[in-house]
């Protein structure tokens, strides 16, 4: 292992990249460094490259887990500005490790980084060795809160994964560390040690204190504008949260606190380091952005690896520039990438295919059908039969009116002089034209229509420049942005060169194929047939092909074994490789042991593999995986092989602990997770749960020994070593050990539905406890939370609550039969629980920590802000935004509005529904608010308002659904407008106008409960 | 830069080292990371090679010190066990670096590491590169308190030092550190920044705060036997003290309990360690030790450069062996050792002729003389004319008396038989032998003498089992111990080797010269001529001829130049070198501007160079180093110019600094230096020193205004950054500078004066002011900190109190004109200062910051604690302890004791004196001690009691001296012996009784205060 250190640090010295030693104090990973976070700030050049151990003391496993280290050793490399072929060097990086990457399956997959801590994000992969991911691959694009000119590239390698796979050992301790010793020999003891620090022994008191002295320091450092002990200081306000974290000390609350304060200071050292680096003016100088290109030159600037066509490619152009005017022609146009996102690569293909159409029809050249292609590193459009030239065009120019244009002889004007003069015409070649029915002077001009490639340059050079993605990143180029670096253009127009400058990149007349390949760049002479010359190179063009040999591939490999599940990643596994090459791969078959949700989980989320089942659906030792291009079979296998195994190791490590353990025991384990500030344990937050769950469903007619099991186990499941190291397996987890400690299915289904839905689009509950338990989750959350004003903000919601808003208000809808469960009931029910209250025992040990007072105010937040979550959903559906203003009074119990809205929908076609409405509407107009319902029936004497009185009177009282109502109110709208015109409202009688009004009032009140009719009345007018 | 670090790790890695990373927590040295501190202990092997950035805030200096650095980078090497070749290995490693160790000039000069901090020490060397220190090179004897077995060696590279030498640049910042980046380019901006926090800004209550909040996590993790985190916390503790003494903030008695708390919880972290190691079952395995040599084979275990005889040279013995009996031959015995100390090859050669002279006196082998002779790698005995054999010698046997070896009728006796057949002859064989008057049988018997070589062997090896040093040290020998390693034996007798065989080591036929020589190890065929043979070598035996060779080849070089000054190095230099090569070098003259202490104390002290002056004895910009061997003269000429105008250069920067500040800021500094808990700043301290001086003076007669006007400048240079770099000139810049800044010489000298006696055996003031600051300066320490409770233990003694004892003590015996300031009234005067109160204006600024009541308990310790600092001085200038105890209870005023003891030494022989001792004594004994003094001369009657009343009556009262008590006793000592021949003290009558018993009571008492007589009665008896 020290061996493959110092080949990295040779291979990038060798690079340029100066080597600094690791920080000296603790840091959780090599970005951390200040030669690394500080440095890629300002405008200086910075190559660097050093070793890392990088401490997180959440991954702490006393040395046990074969993969997960307390202090794991990264080799970082920081390439300032992108030197236009990070990708390159950083294969050739490998080769100097010893890999072979060309018998080896190295993939690019999307992975962007962001750290709120430090206010950076940046946008690139992790780089997989047959299916291992051993690097973290970015493009720096901010950091403390700074965009980032020039952009940096990072790429760290975790080095001891690297050596695992490279000495086929399993265990992180069997490493050959130096010749003799092997890592577990050198550094288990020291890991034991510190995760015991970490994980049991660490005071959390005393950490808390630390943590507040560093922060105090790095306040005054930067004060005294001192940014680089600041640094230092914040870092060990980081590695001190870190540990408290892993001590379990740290509550919601408190790591957003944490977090903010620590933005902050990170936010505040970057500038002033920036700045102090201004003041000290660059020491090193400052990066010179790439130069423009030049239409026809193909020179890459700045790559480092290219393979230029150049000077002899221009002449070319100018050469055949004769052919110019020779028959239609294939314009072929290739945008040229690292690898792409996959959903990018299906979006961008789309984009570019809309743009060049459109932009083609902005001009008057003939051309055939437009197709575009794509893979990770390629978006290709061609366009056939693209005409030679646009064809001439007549333009006519008008000039003055003939009666100014010509004096009373009939001699031509100073105006008409002027025109002809200004076209370049004479005077007597003026002809006419009639425009609104007036007559001018005009003159015809022929347009030349332009050559095809100069039409096409500029033309291709815009769709460039236009390209967005959904996450747009800058590199070494001076204005392009885009998912990921555009590295060359290819443009031919049949076998002529389309010269296209945008902005670094000139398009030339070489394409790259597999970066393993012997000539990794080389020359296209034209443009028919290219996806057959890709394919004659190793690539396939299609996505569609390429999906189909992926499943041919798939199937063929698994006849007699089994069938492949394409589900899911089908389409990702599509665009992560140019050439899909599908291995079959095998696990031991004692991992199915396993609960199945698990192993898929792991396949398909973390490795993109396809599963294997028998005829009946039960999953099969074996799974598919698809490299890209021509790789060795069996070292590919191997390699991914070796991850599953990993990877199920782990997850059965936790599987057999887990079961071992009671399930009290592991309830046992929440009163150690700090749920937030003021409400207690994670246990508490539980206990309010059952108990709050309890209350609901006494809301809806009692108890249900389900419900009451479940809650006395609620949450249990995030005291398994599995769900802490797999959260997203919260509530499957909980039913699977449910089920094997003996509980009921009830109660074991109940406490998965518990956690439904977990995103939106999600499941939803199906049995009535598990709904209840889900509501009580989630109402107890956003009491809680609004009851200690931990409000979200447009930008920052980290503890979920538009999740749980979402998530209750779909229950409720889901589940009709919880009608009398409104969001204000429940709310009001989940307040009394944080306070203290709540029926059953769950209060009695929580006393004293969760006494939370909810403010009416705070409640009313609380409940809005539900009521505007289920109004987002009704018009994400497609739901008329006035239809959905009509329904919202009645939201506080969603099921009713949903049926309000269901009845409105179906009412706003049918009769009299316009016209009821209509009614409604001019009732409401008139009255003024003040007015109340009611009125002395003994003035009324006009037929029409007795008439009306009389329909009023026949409305059944009470009812609130809409249909019901419209059904109900049968005549009242003919009354209403009958009343309108043969009465006069406003009497000169008081007591007579009082009446007509009050019955009036009466029927606006009425009409009231069940529907927002001022909204509708927009909808139907 | 980066290269060289890469080169060295290449290299030890090649030599079978692990390389780790430098710690993620700031550390003082390479020394405190794990990897050396922890894996030193126990039996397990450990080879390690690593970077570590060395945080050391003192020597913060915001980057403008062109040579010090808040962080250096060291490269740190352990090899345990020591490979028996470690300097060899070394040096090799300096190859690596491109340095021609054939050109240099490479030395190991002594240097011994303790860190008491760590209950650490080694024995070693630091190395030196043309005079400049690059690197420490340390055997490892104890860390964390517990004895290293095996030992390790310690090899720390000071990088930025090694670079600036090959780099042939001045300031650290011109380093080029990689192509194209220079060290401070890379570095400056967080020295200068670092420097800030350290020196300035990084606040002292939090991190009092921090350094007990690590205190407290480490003992907690002691507790639950965890070392490393403990380490990691004791180290966090560590460089927090750094950082706030850095800051100032730190109190000599907060040093000592900050450095007593961390050495208790290193100790700690240490054993547990240790035991952890144990009870895992040593993972690395144990270190066995070298197996026993066999006499014969010179094989040298373990080395793995050595040169070796081996079995040839054991076959060569056997065939020499005939040999044996030819002529008498030289004995030529070489101890091969590592660099010693220059004090110890002398020692160590008197030593071996010692132990050589008497082990062959207790044979019976003849020889000639005893010649030895050393170089610091070599110690050689060469015994003339040694004879081939002992002769042999007869031995008489003793059997039983002759009386009971004959029966009655003189026939032989069982007991008889039985002897002669004991003895192996026949009972007629039985001869006789008289001893004490009693006639035995007996037998003589012929003992046969043994050869030269047999007897030699062993006994050769007791003198090397036997070597002792004044600090001894273990390598890789399982059994020897000694200055520094022993490596190897060379023995023979004329051309026969001696089998000679001790622990590991065989004595064999070869020796090492130069290690840079072709062939570094050479065989010897015999032992006639070997210092001839040496010279050959390039190597000069006898120290008496290098010594000569520096003086001629030094004065030789300075012909035309100047005189050299020999003074104070030349000893040390001649044992530095196994060849002289002195160097005349040259400095720019501009820095003799510096006072000369501070050139002659660096180029002395520092690099042991030879200053060089005018015929005035003024210096000259010439110094001469002496090289060893053969090397390229101008390369290290340049070298240690450069090392040289290094420490000039620092030294003027500090010089010129000083002279622009007013002492009155230099002095305002000191409010800033914390001095004592309790005991307030430094300023304090100044001025209760000003005010005790004062009032001492007045306890002499009155005040003297450089007494005045040095009392308030006192300690001013303290202040001083000269002072703050280089302590040791404490005073000597007082002077300096207070001459420059217009005081009066008389002012500056008592202010030089106040510090002396720096050390036992420095000179001690000459003027009274100079007398009196020296004791106010020592007599306030002494009152404070025993008035605090900061008393000295056996071992420890942190505030130098046995120094200040001492100095005082010395100071009063050098001044009898100051004898009414005794101990107690000093004391008495110091601690009223220390309470706050004290005449003159300096009590008032300090009022509230020192106000320590120092009890009277307190106080008479103090006073026994001079005392007993007095009487060791005498007992070491060896006066007979019985006088000293005579004079004892005088030792209040040490001058009034020196006169006691000097007139008892006189008077011991005298006449009469021995009778008046005697005399005394009788009285002293007869009487009770609760008898008190004072008789009713009107009840003696007889004659013998009143001469003695008369006699008594003449004594003069109130006499203190010895010799006028004496004097003036006249005929006392007749009387009082008349008196006790002639009468009867317990006479019947109780009135005369007592009246006799209060005349001998009253010369009891008048003698008393003169002497301790009992304590001289022994002595004269």
């Amino acid at each position: 292992m020290q061996d493959a250190l110092l080949a990295l640090t040779r291979y990038w010295t060798e690079r340029g990249c100066i080597v600094v030693q690791p920080y000296n104090t603790e840091v959780g990973a090599g970005t951390l460094n200040p030669a690394t976070v500080l440095r890629v700030l300002g405008p200086e050049p910075w190559r660097v490259a050093y070793v890392e151990p990088s401490v997180r003391p959440d991954d702490a496993r006393y040395g046990e887990n074969p993969n997960r280290l307390q202090t794991h050793t990264q080799f970082q490399v920081i390439l300032k500005p992108d030197p236009g072929d990070p990708q390159e060097l950083y294969l050739g990086s490998l080769e100097a490790l010893g890999i072979d990457v060309r018998a080896h399956d190295v993939r690019f997959v999307e992975d962007n980084w962001a750290s709120p801590a430090l206010g950076a994000w940046g946008l690139g992969w992790e780089v997989w060795l047959d299916g291992l991911e051993i690097t973290q691959f970015t493009y720096f694009q901010q950091a403390g809160g700074m965009s980032l000119d020039p952009v940096s590239v990072e790429i760290t390698y975790g080095i001891e994964r690297i050596m695992m796979a490279l000495q086929g050992v399993d265990h992180f301790k069997d490493i050959a560390y130096a010749p003799g010793i092997s890592y577990g020999e050198a550094f288990g003891q020291a890991e034991y040690e510190m995760s015991r620090y970490y994980l049991d022994d660490a005071d959390v008191e005393a950490n808390k204190r630390l943590f507040e002295e560093y922060a105090g320091e790095a306040r005054r450092m930067l004060d005294e504008r001192l940014p680089v002990p600041a640094h230092n200081l914040v870092l060990k306000c980081s590695h001190t949260f870190n540990v408290l974290d892993a001590r379990g000390a740290i509550s919601t609350t408190e790591r957003a606190r944490a977090f903010a304060r620590m933005r902050g200071l990170a936010r505040e050292v970057a500038a002033l380091w920036a700045a102090r680096r201004e003041e000290l003016g660059h020491p090193l100088g400052i990066v010179p952005p790439l130069a423009p290109a030049v239409a026809g030159s193909s020179a890459v600037a700045g790559s480092s690896a290219g393979f230029e066509a150049g000077a002899g490619s221009k002449a070319g152009t100018g050469s055949e520039a004769g052919d110019e005017a020779a028959a239609p022609a294939t314009l072929l146009f290739e945008i040229g990438t690292e690898e792409l996102p996959p959903a990018e690569v299906t979006r961008t293909v789309e984009a570019v295919r809309t743009a060049v159409t459109e932009k083609l029809a902005g001009t008057r050249l003939e051309h055939g059908a437009v197709e575009a292609y794509g893979t990770p590193r390629r978006i290709v459009v061609l366009v056939a039969d693209v005409a030679p030239r646009e064809p001439d065009a007549e333009k006519t120019m008008r000039g003055p009116r003939v009666s100014a244009a010509f004096d009373a002889s009939g001699e031509p004007t100073k105006a008409a002089a002027g025109f002809a003069r200004g076209q370049g015409v004479d005077v007597s070649e003026l002809g006419r034209v009639v425009e609104n029915g007036v007559e001018h002077v005009a003159v015809v001009k022929t347009v030349v229509g332009g050559g095809a490639v100069e039409v096409l340059g500029p033309l291709l050079a815009s769709v460039v420049a236009e390209l967005r993605a959904e996450k747009n990143m800058r590199w070494n180029d001076p204005k392009l942005s885009f998912t990921r670096p555009i590295r060359w253009l290819l443009a031919l127009l049949g076998t002529v060169p389309v010269p296209v400058a945008v902005s670094s990149l000139a398009a030339g007349t070489t394409t790259r194929v597999h970066r393993t390949a012997e000539s990794p760049t080389v020359p296209v002479s034209k443009s028919d047939g290219y996806p057959e010359f890709l394919a004659a190179h190793g690539i396939v063009l299609s996505a569609d092909v390429r999906r189909s040999e992926i499943v041919a591939g798939a199937d063929r490999l698994v006849a007699g074994v089994g069938v492949v599940d394409f589900d899911g990643v089908l389409d990702e596994v599509t665009n992560l490789v140019e050439r899909p090459t599908p291995i079959l791969g095998a696990f031991d078959a004692k991992y199915l042991d396993l609960p199945p949700q698990i192993l898929t989980t792991v396949m398909r989320k973390h490795q993109r593999y396809l599963p294997v089942r028998d005829a009946d659906g039960a999953l099969l030792p074996h799974f598919v995986a698809v490299a890209n291009g021509d790789v060795d079979v069996d070292v590919v296998r191997a390699g991914n092989e070796a991850v599953l195994r990993a990877r199920y190791e782990d997850a059965a490590f936790f599987w057999r602990a887990d079961l071992r353990t009671p399930l009290a025991d592991m309830k046992a384990g929440l009163e150690k997770l700090t749920f937030a500030d003021k409400l207690g344990s994670m246990a508490d937050r539980a206990r309010r749960i059952a108990s709050l769950a309890q209350r609901l469903a006494a809301e809806v007619g009692g108890q249900d020994p389900t419900l009451e099991r479940a809650g006395e186990l609620a949450k249990f499941d995030l005291g398994s070593q599995m769900v802490v190291e797999l959260s997203s397996l919260a509530g499957v987890m909980a039913r699977e050990y449910a089920v094997r400690a003996g509980e009921t299915p009830e109660v074991a289904q109940a406490l998965y539905e518990m956690e439904l839905p977990r995103s939106a689009g999600d499941a939803l509950p199906a049995s009535k406890a598990g709904a209840l338990l889900s509501l009580a989750d989630r109402f107890d959350l956003l009491a809680g939370l609004f009851g200690i004003g931990a409000n979200p903000t447009g930008s920052s919601d980290p503890f979920g609550l538009r999740r749980a808003a979402l998530g209750a208000v779909s229950v409720l809808r889901a589940f009709p039969e919880l009608r009398e469960i409104t969001l204000s009931r429940a709310l009001a029910l989940a307040a009394e629980g944080v306070a203290g209250g709540g029926v059953g025992g769950g209060g009695v040990s929580g006393e004293g920590v969760s006494a939370v007072e909810v403010s009416a105010a705070a409640l009313e937040t609380a409940r809005e802000f539900a009521v505007r979550r289920y109004e987002q959903q009704l018009l994400d559906a497609g739901h008329d935004h006035r239809f959905v203003q009509a329904v919202l009074p009645l939201a506080d119990a969603p099921a009713s509005a949903d049926q309000a809205l269901a009845e409105l929908t179906e009412l706003v076609g049918s009769d009299g529904f316009a016209e009821l409405v209509a009614a409604l509407q001019r009732v409401r107009r008139i009255v003024p608010a003040t007015v109340e319902a009611g009125y002395d029936v003994s003035v009324l004497v006009e037929p029409a308002e007795l008439a009306l009185h009389k329909a009023v009177s026949e409305v059944p009282a009470g009812v609130t659904g809409v249909a019901a109502f419209v059904a109900g109110v049968g005549g009242l709208s003919g009354a209403v407008n009958t009343f309108f015109d043969d009465v006069l409202v406003m009497a000169d009688d008081p007591a007579v106008k009082a009446a007509r009004l009050g019955l009036l009032a009466t029927i606006r009140d009425l009409a009231a409960p069940v529907l927002d009719w001022e909204a509708l009345g927009t909808a139907l007018s």
